[in-house]
């Protein structure tokens, strides 16, 4: 008979764990035969001594089994899923999605709320207009009829992850590579997808401080994919800087519908959005070559395609679709603050994780899970890393609801900027891919 | 502020910990500012990464002050405690306390009850009738009157190390030299005595598998006790084989009474007993010098004040004095069995922890908190490592209450033996001292 005392210290003492222990473990967390200070100890044991590979997969698969799982399988083709690992001003699932199923894709994307300094997919929507809360019918229905829909998570998908999330949030056992991974590929798993691109960020603010770990993360989930039958890619994305020039949630959607409507292009947020949904067409097999998939996604683009699933997209889930040709018939903030910087010189970086506080301190994401959110408040940011700073140009501009919160905001803004005497060079915007490796 | 989160990360990363943060964290434990669980999660860490002696010491401090502490500052002259980290059929301490009393020390010792396969101090003293649940003005005065007292330690001594205890035992965080030094010690000091001698086992069975790991845990545990003001000495004896040769209460009991009242001399006990004494002679500074010190123990044993003292101490908590000079006045086993091996060779080795589980099974232990103890059953050991064993030769004598429960001891008692085909030579009965070096 396995014993819990047991499963803790095979960990404890780097001895493998069979698939049977791990499922006893994470069955035994939710039925109470594992206590919460059993679990809690073996997770500081796991964040101390790792689990190796396979059991990273029993464990995720044990984690998935804890709940239920969203069957897809009436939808014609490849499902797929994008998930990132926690981006400030990254919108880009709400151009991918659109883009991949004006090209015959089916995205069928469940998102979960969490805690953020800004909004998440959700919140963005929701500052849109539309509604999140679809039924499961609805929600296959509206893929098979339009290919893509994007709702919120069912708390009935893996309760084993709300339950070790929690522990691990007041345990110091977050920052841990194979229990960040199961986290969020069980998430992911159970959501049903076929194919799934994965957007791991690294840096200031990201749960990896550096390329490497970020790329060691990467590979972990690529291969839990793997091994549990799923198609699974993951970009490796810095976080020197947002990637697009808008944080928080009305601002960021109305972002995306720049980039699918022709007003913004050429930017970062439009290049990476273009990179990461050739990469699902090629996932789906919807495309054989990555030049074919360039190809696609820009002609998707140019002929207003993307544009029209977007608005199809808002029409099924209660929008306004209007809002994709005139983004400014969006939630705006009635105080609008020019930011301008004290300072010279060339931007070296751009903290995310200050600019997301500056947000949050204007009422963009939430502390607590009951939190409001405001969508119309955030920031927009008017240069990128490399460039030139004169102290007479707006750096950036708040958008607020109270006049009180707008110094706070420019503090963090001020704190947020990292300024070089001599040029700089920007990061790549994707620094690297990880896929499968046999 | 501090927070909980912090204190565990602090070691989780081999950060040094200050004393105003264990405080804050022992502190919390006891009123609940700090979680069970991240209690847990901090356990594990300390049992992977360690603490620093600077650390256990204010770890120690804070446990005992979570509850009350004895106040012996109105006995006269040094006051003396005497510690074994858990021996099987060790009874040590009821020849020691008598002989340093008889000399004119003080013991005020205390003893936790704790679960064990066999039954602890206090178990063998209410196997002889004297009762342990003294109040503290009766303990004291009878230390003052006849210079000794052994009773039960109440529960508001130490409440945190309770709870840590409990904690440890279901997250396999048990063995870890500072939580094992601050959990014995910090129980120690709460005490009161001046003089700590302590009696650190190692080997099959013990907290510590070999010498080298019980210097390790006796030194800390020596520099501890130093730190907050202590005389503190320990022994480092093997788990080998048993010290005395009956396991069992009143066996136990028996072979105290059979040291003292000059019937069984040059034993191992006797020896051991013998040089223990003397050391608490030194430190007490009843003695000055080594010689001196086992000059006096010896005097003490012939002249009978040893045993006369016991006597005292038997008639101040209730027993019968009687039975040191008549121990087969104590509880007798209705059955007596006796064990041939089937085997031949030399006694390489006695499972400590076998024959403890073998009296555990005749019911001489407790497996849960509640489980009543039978005084009178055990076994009694006719060999010791070294000797050749003989397949006609009795090896050991089971004393049982019923006829069900000997076969359950003799296979215990089998498997708790290992030969040897060639002559074995046994470990010496004390192999060091560990003492406080400046």
């Amino acid at each position: 008979m396995i014993t819990s005392v047991e499963v803790i210290s095979r960990v404890r003492d780097r001895q493998p764990l069979t698939e049977e222990e791990l499922r006893f473990f994470v069955t035994g967390i939710g039925n109470g035969e594992v206590e919460t200070h059993q679990a809690a100890a073996w997770l500081m044991a796991v964040r101390l001594n790792g689990l190796s590979r396979q059991e990273t997969v029993w464990l995720t698969q044990a984690m998935i089994d804890s709940g239920e799982v969203v069957d897809l399988s009436s939808l014609d083709g490849i499902t797929v899923d994008k998930h990132s690992t926690g981006g400030v001003g990254d919108t880009t699932t709400l151009i991918l999605a659109p883009l991949v199923a004006a090209a015959g894709g089916k995205v069928a994307k469940m998102s979960g709320r969490g805690l953020g300094h800004t909004g998440g997919t959700l919140d963005k929507m929701e500052a849109a207009g539309l509604s999140v809360d679809l039924s499961s019918e609805q929600f296959l229905r509206q893929v098979s009829e339009i290919g893509v829909a994007v709702i919120s998570q069912t708390a009935k998908l893996v309760p084993a992850d709300g339950v070790l999330y929690s522990l691990r949030d007041v345990t110091a056992t977050i920052d841990s590579v194979p229990l960040i991974a199961s986290s969020v590929m069980s998430k992911k798993l159970a959501c049903g997808a076929q194919a799934i691109l994965l957007d791991v960020k690294y840096g200031d603010g990201a749960f990896m401080g550096d390329l490497e770990s970020a790329r060691e993360l990467a590979k972990l989930m690529v291969e839990i994919g793997h091994s549990l039958g799923r198609r699974t890619k993951a970009a490796l994305t810095s976080m020197e800087q947002p990637l697009g020039s808008s944080i928080g949630n009305a601002l960021e959607f109305k972002e995306a519908c720049e980039v699918l409507n022709g007003t913004s292009t050429d930017t970062p947020l439009a290049r990476v959005s273009q990179r990461l949904a050739a990469q699902l067409l090629l996932l789906s097999d919807l495309a054989e070559t990555s030049e074919e998939a360039d190809r696609r996604v820009k002609e998707l683009l140019e002929s207003g395609a993307g544009a029209k699933k977007l608005e199809q997209l808002i029409a099924a889930q209660g929008g306004d679709p209007a809002v994709v040709a005139h983004p400014e018939k969006l939630p705006q903030a009635p105080i609008r603050h020019e930011v301008k910087l004290k300072r010279e010189g060339y931007l070296k970086s751009l903290s995310a994780l200050r600019l997301g506080l500056a947000a949050l301190k204007l009422g963009a994401g939430r502390r607590r899970k009951s939190d409001p959110i405001d969508p119309a408040v955030g920031l927009t940011l008017r240069r990128r890393v490399g460039d030139k700073i004169n102290s007479q140009d707006v750096f950036a501009v708040v958008h607020a609801s109270k006049e009180e919160d707008v110094a706070l905001a420019v503090t963090e803004i001020e704190q947020a900027v990292t300024l070089s005497e001599n040029p700089v060079e920007a990061s790549p915007e994707i620094a690297d891919w990880v896929e499968h490796t046999g």
